[in-house]
């Protein structure tokens, strides 16, 4: 949970809010319940978490504590890509130590948002059961923790990061070795993130290449990512999905990995027409099946 | 027709033979015969023309005239999207007059690579009849030549250009408006090439999103847009395209291009394996056919 401040070229908004559960649980809402867990500081205005409540959204795990919350200061310049930051205040998430309330600790589902892998495994540790994890991390982890990020690579599923972090993580250069040398990691499914060029996903069997829905009008890509990723994974979650039957029936998982990725995309394309968590917060169903049949106009063929 | 010196980060090649006509050609015969205009200088290796002639391209619009080839030099460094021009050598193509024999000027469907517009418009007048005009561009024309660039435009059907060169020819910064701009100007569809990420194109119908096919290995990304063009006219071609059809039947016109765009994608994945022309010399239409089918398993969902 955050207040982000950034600027844009079509325009800036201060002290919003944000941060990667907001957009996660917003559009995985749209799917399935979710539960998260997360901290904010004193500042933070609880009607925020009463409103994630009535949008299917489980806040018990939300710890309230002494301090600020978490600030992120950032631009986008026309490079609509690639943010660069300005300043980040992290307050009350440095010593953040997520607790999963009892009632958590059995989802089936789990998204290990982008924090230190040594926290992320941490809430792994917690959870009695999951059938299927699924995680984000960004280059900081990479080149400060990269022992950590490994030990916690080797329990994950799904790993959705971006063109650059692959490349980083991997030592590669291009996308098909450097998804295949994170395949080795423990991750048997590989999303690759490509901004406004969408994303490449590495399954055990297959390729899968998705373009991005054009948007002309973008106001604010940020939260683009954590909203693909809350779509995919709250998608997989609606349909069942686990381990075993990724093992069990790999033609099964990439149908069902190609229909998350185009929801993540549609949700994604909502994501970056207003700042903050704007479009998401009114975003209904009917809206996103709508864009969705767009979509996938704009990528059939009949061949 | 060109000699090109290059250096990419896989190597370097030098006075090796280039040129839109030659990686168009070689494409574009794969699917039809074809008929091309062009001129080099003594130092041309007149064996190339008889290779060619072998390979369905009839070489009697080629002039040898007094003087040394068209020289390009140019270098990519990591953006493999983009070249970086070091040396151009006009010479013969300093006063390059393309005439068509009489055997040309009844071609259905005609390509008017990247020229001076005002020798694209002469091109044009010197057709009997042609039934769909497909044509390259790029900035130093749109920028040094933008009168007579959009008086030609106007006998355009479909127009190939790049991203940049389609923000810089509509004055627009966002794809759709870009495209939309431009279908005012004459031609009814747009292809915008976005170089390893794909492309799009804009009919009177529709969007379509295509990525581009993975290559690990990229060697020389010279040249993967003529031959892209190459196979789309090509295979437009071959299918008996003409601008009354894009009017009247616009579902076939949309489904026809989108296949011919799937072509394109796969003959530019082959031309950008080895310096120069060296993949498509050796090209066959098994291989073509043989990626075109994992091409389409990397793009297709059940949904």
């Amino acid at each position: 949970m955050a207040f982000d401040s950034v600027r844009t070229p079509a325009g800036k908004a201060d002290q919003v809010l944000g941060g990667s559960v907001n957009y996660f649980s917003l559009a995985a809402s749209l799917f399935t319940p979710i539960k998260i867990v997360a901290v904010v500081g004193e500042d933070f205005p609880l009607g925020h978490l009463d409103f994630l409540s009535k949008k299917n959204v489980d806040v018990t795990g939300v710890q309230v504590v002494k301090g600020k919350t978490f600030h992120w200061v950032g631009e986008y310049n026309s490079n609509m890509n690639e943010a660069t930051t300005l300043a980040t205040a992290l307050n009350v998430f440095e010593h953040f130590d997520p607790k999963l309330p009892a009632t958590h600790v059995d989802c089936p589902v789990v998204f290990l948002a982008n924090i230190d892998p040594v926290l992320q495994q941490n809430v792994l540790d917690q959870m009695k059961t999951q059938e299927f994890v699924a995680m984000d991390s960004m280059n900081f982890w990479i080149t400060g923790k990269p022992d950590d990020l490994k030990k916690t690579l080797k329990s994950v599923d799904l790993l959705c990061i971006n063109e650059k972090e692959a490349f980083l993580l991997s030592d590669e250069k291009s996308l098909e070795k450097a998804a295949k040398k994170i395949q080795t990691m423990g991750p048997t499914t590989i999303i690759i993130k490509r901004g406004e060029y969408g994303s490449a996903v590495f399954t055990p069997t297959g390729v899968f290449l998705a373009p991005a829905f054009l948007i002309d009008d973008v106001i604010d890509p940020t939260g683009a990512g954590d909203s693909f990723a809350g779509a995919v994974v709250g998608y997989l979650a609606q349909n069942g999905v686990n381990r075993n039957m990724v093992k069990k029936d790999p033609a099964a998982w990439e149908q069902l990995i190609r229909r998350a990725i185009i929801y993540g995309t549609v949700m994604a394309s909502f994501t970056i027409q207003e700042f903050s968590i704007g479009r998401l917060k009114t975003l209904t169903q009917e809206e996103l099946m709508m864009r969705k049949e767009q979509f996938i106009k704009m990528i059939s063929f009949g061949m």
